[in-house]
């Protein structure tokens, strides 16, 4: 598939069909993923793929607790169009991926002196190789974002070093809609990119 | 440019040509990086398009004092090593590009409300996008992370709700290495993907 393909095809799923995704398939998501750009090279992800129902019935109770705490800062209309919401596919997708950061695994690492945080901003650049190759095979992803990341580290063993970035639902999808789902029902619009775009310094157009 | 060669073919770049990037391409490039996963679609991204000579000099005054501190981490052999490296192109590549994000312009976003840092997160995924784009485009990309974001923020005029995240050095590359750069000169080893894959819980093979 087309790189601009996959980056404009890309969407956050939350519709899967049961149809498993087979070792082989994933392995190359995987392997894209670790591909990524890392600073120092320090290639500091750990993926942990998640097809264990009890696991995933722990993680989607811990989701529920959490979304009807990210409820409560909704009222009216917006409460009743949040509530009717799809947000998250654990228990459908055929597996789950917790993409972690390993914050001990670099040490002293190159680049890492001054902005500690590269670690997980390489690994967040991991997640997004790995939601365009899905792409590029068929395979929707979808980040559960709703979750408490002290229960979910202890749900999937952590050690202390290691962190979760992301929570993700993985697998065929229903569809692949054209416009991201929070388009579509009105929460939120797509900014146009030149409001986005400064020249030298911020605020500065043209 | 498929996908995966994109993925594969991707490097940290740090020697450029002086062929200037169109605006045309430049805009391909950005709109890329704009298509992003944003959690809550929240695109809180901006970038600053950097060619003014005399700010490009100010940020690499800043590199310079950063990096001396950085090298004082390292002796003997390796100190040697790390001083032979290039480790940015800030002067020589015909634009400078800083991905910053708006940590307010979500507000209570939609899947914030427990993993503040989404925005930050989905800020990378845009960086992602854009230096797979780029490659795509034959431009080369290298993400300069040896800086201090405070002097960053004053030199670019971030107002303090906008964070850099990303100090890019962005132009044709003199090449693409087959391998990154850390890895030929013998810095750190890729680690074979399939060490950083578990099975249900961290540490669990199979």
């Amino acid at each position: 598939m087309d790189i601009y393909d996959a980056i404009f095809k890309r969407r956050d799923i939350r519709q899967f069909r049961p149809t498993p995704v087979s070792g082989e398939i994933l392995h190359r998501v995987l392997d894209a993923a670790h591909h990524a750009a890392s600073v120092g090279f320090m290639q500091p992800w750990n993926f942990i793929v998640i097809r264990d129902a009890g696991i995933r019935r722990q993680v989607k109770a811990m989701f529920e607790r959490e979304n009807a705490r990210a409820m409560a800062n909704y009222a009216g209309e917006r409460r009743l169009l949040y509530e009717s919401l799809k947000l998250e596919g654990i228990l459908e997708a055929p597996l789950n991926l917790c993409v972690a950061c390993d914050r001990s695994r670099g040490g002293k690492v190159l680049g890492r002196n001054t902005i500690v945080d590269t670690d997980l901003f390489s690994t967040c650049c991991a997640i997004q190789n790995l939601w365009l190759a899905a792409r590029a095979e068929g395979i929707g992803v979808g980040w559960v974002s709703i979750l408490d990341n002290d229960a979910l580290s202890t749900i999937l063993e952590l050690p202390s070093n290691v962190v979760p970035v992301a929570y993700l639902c993985v697998g065929y999808p229903e569809r692949f809609p054209d416009e991201p789902m929070l388009e579509t029902v009105g929460w939120q619009k797509r900014i146009p990119v030149d409001e986005l775009i400064f020249r030298d310094r911020y605020g500065c157009k043209g």
